[in-house]
């Protein structure tokens, strides 16, 4: 490879590496194209009254996830979720999804029984048909790659950019919990590895280990959402941490916003494990990722109406561009958020 | 892991693998699926005058190139390819493509570049719109996973399964060519692994090492025939040897097939290429792979208009399944084809 000069992915770090890829890209073929990179799945206008919408995800084995405690059900089931929550996060209902796999000759034919079993419990539990994929060999580890294709109302797409000064910022669920659980399936790691006799210390973890191993995409809150006739401003789902989440939003919206400390939803075992593992709990829930959660914007006129949905939480609203986005602690003080995302080169 | 049971995945193959994954998946959840595994694209019906085709190719470091010789641009380039051959194969014309892609830090931003370009200038090339995708980190190789959307008029589109008997057998382009082509490419680079500074022996062999390195998609055809006003009783692409794609669409579509040895379209370079490497020159046209090109099946009354078409060869013709898929050499001896498919497990 005889180029002249060489950068290093960790001075871009994915977001810069993203909008470096896109540039020559922007530019569309065919006008059914509608929304190329940039949001949480792409839309294709068909000409009829709904959008398609398509995204994908790459899971490495060894970066994405760790055999050694995440059970191969599960994997495929995760694989799954994660898809499903990109069509969530456009205000869509996946349908269909395409599979691609990679294994090497240490995987049994029931290994990867397991993680079909998986993939077939998440395509039950979210209605999706597989439809097709590729199967191939891998000379290190295991790779699975999900494309999935979902539909949406066109007068109900929900695209990053569509949050307004004043409208109420709102999480689903809670927040640092599958952070806080990958941190006890890790520390559960090591001791096994000192000591292979010794007894996992997951009593009580449950919640936080289910959260990491086997996440829930919120097709659940799309459903609900719709039933009360409410259509988010704008919407993303939490892959890669509250923070980075909420910058992506205001950046694409050209706003800024405000979210208050003590409105952020975590659950009492998040409090304990992070106490635990002296851990600062804020750190965990905004910028833990993995929590596969909605954050979403809405006008201030839907603010009863979402207030009868019992897994949101307002959290903050938004606020004018030169704002900026910040936390404000019980105390008053305002930090800027800051994107963690991942840095993994 | 603790299963009872432990099969190997060299018992079952590819194919066998195949069957076995898309069982628990046949019973399908929307109407709009019209067709999932089974063929080289899905098929999704959004009722309108055309289906939507969804296929998607995973490409490993190591399994399916090798960076030694393949150029960045070059594997960007066929990783569209071999994509948009997918569609081809179902008469269809592509449309879209999300691209996921894990790397790790030996790879500099330069080095994405490239493999950008070449994607880029596929989508030039096959007029496609890329939509979106994925990246990520690698613990080891380079992971390319494409995904592709196309489309097809509803009356047009061709699946593996319409063979009939006495249609007659045709393939575009010639054969063998790409896998005599990496042949080359693997003995210079033993060559140059043994002594780094001697030359590299390529002269003359730019048509095969091009066919290996930077295939086209057989697009052409599918406008060609559509010019043309032939829609073919069944298609397929050739991606793990003609004689496997024969079985592939003999079995799909219930027939039997004999083809012919002399008329097996071979180039020149690919005969005197094989005679210099001591490798049978049939065994390469029949199980060599990765030629991408389409093997497809028309009715006699099409014949006169096919031969118009300069790129195409008719290769023999369809019988019932009773005389299963054989080869006729010139001599008149009649041999079984058999696939190779690959077996890398």
């Amino acid at each position: 490879m005889p180029t002249t000069q060489r950068t290093e992915l960790n001075q871009l770090g994915e977001f810069g590496l993203i909008d470096r890829i896109k540039q020559p890209f922007e530019q569309k073929q065919h006008t059914e194209t509608r929304k190329g990179i940039g949001d949480d799945a792409a839309v294709i206008d068909y000409g009829q009254d709904f959008y398609t919408l398509h995204s994908t995800d790459l899971l490495i084995e060894g970066v994405h996830f760790d055999l050694s405690y995440m059970p191969l059900k599960y994997l495929g089931y995760k694989a799954v979720a994660v898809n499903v929550s990109d069509i969530a996060a456009m205000n869509g209902i996946p349908q269909q999804i395409l599979v691609s796999i990679a294994v090497s000759n240490r995987f049994s034919v029931e290994a990867i029984d397991e993680i079909y079993e998986g993939i077939a419990e998440a395509c039950q539990n979210y209605r999706l048909d597989l439809i097709g994929g590729d199967t191939t060999t891998s000379r290190a580890g295991l790779v699975l790659n999900i494309s999935i294709i979902g539909k949406v109302k066109k007068n109900k797409i929900t695209y990053r950019s569509g949050a307004r000064e004043n409208d109420i910022l709102c999480v689903t669920g809670d927040l640092g919990a599958a952070y806080l659980g990958l941190q006890i399936l890790e520390r559960e790691k090591q001791v096994f590895l000192a000591n292979p006799h010794a007894e996992p210390q997951l009593e009580g973890k449950d919640y936080i280990v289910q959260k990491q191993l086997k996440p829930e995409a919120r097709t659940d809150i799309v459903y609900e959402l719709d039933e009360l006739g409410i259509i988010p401003t704008a919407m993303i789902d939490i892959s890669d941490g509250l923070a980075s989440e909420i910058l992506h939003l205001c950046k694409q919206s050209n706003v800024g916003a405000v979210i208050f400390e003590d409105k952020l939803p975590i659950e009492d075992i998040s409090w304990l494990t992070a106490q635990e593992l002296n851990l600062p709990i804020m750190t965990c829930a905004l910028n833990g990722g993995e929590d596969y959660e909605l954050l979403f914007s809405i006008a201030q006129k839907d603010f009863e109406k979402v207030n009868k949905i019992a897994d949101v939480s307002p959290i903050g609203y938004i606020t004018s561009a030169d704002k900026k986005a910040t936390l404000r602690t019980k105390s008053g003080t305002v930090y800027p958020l800051e994107a963690q995302g991942w840095k993994h080169f």
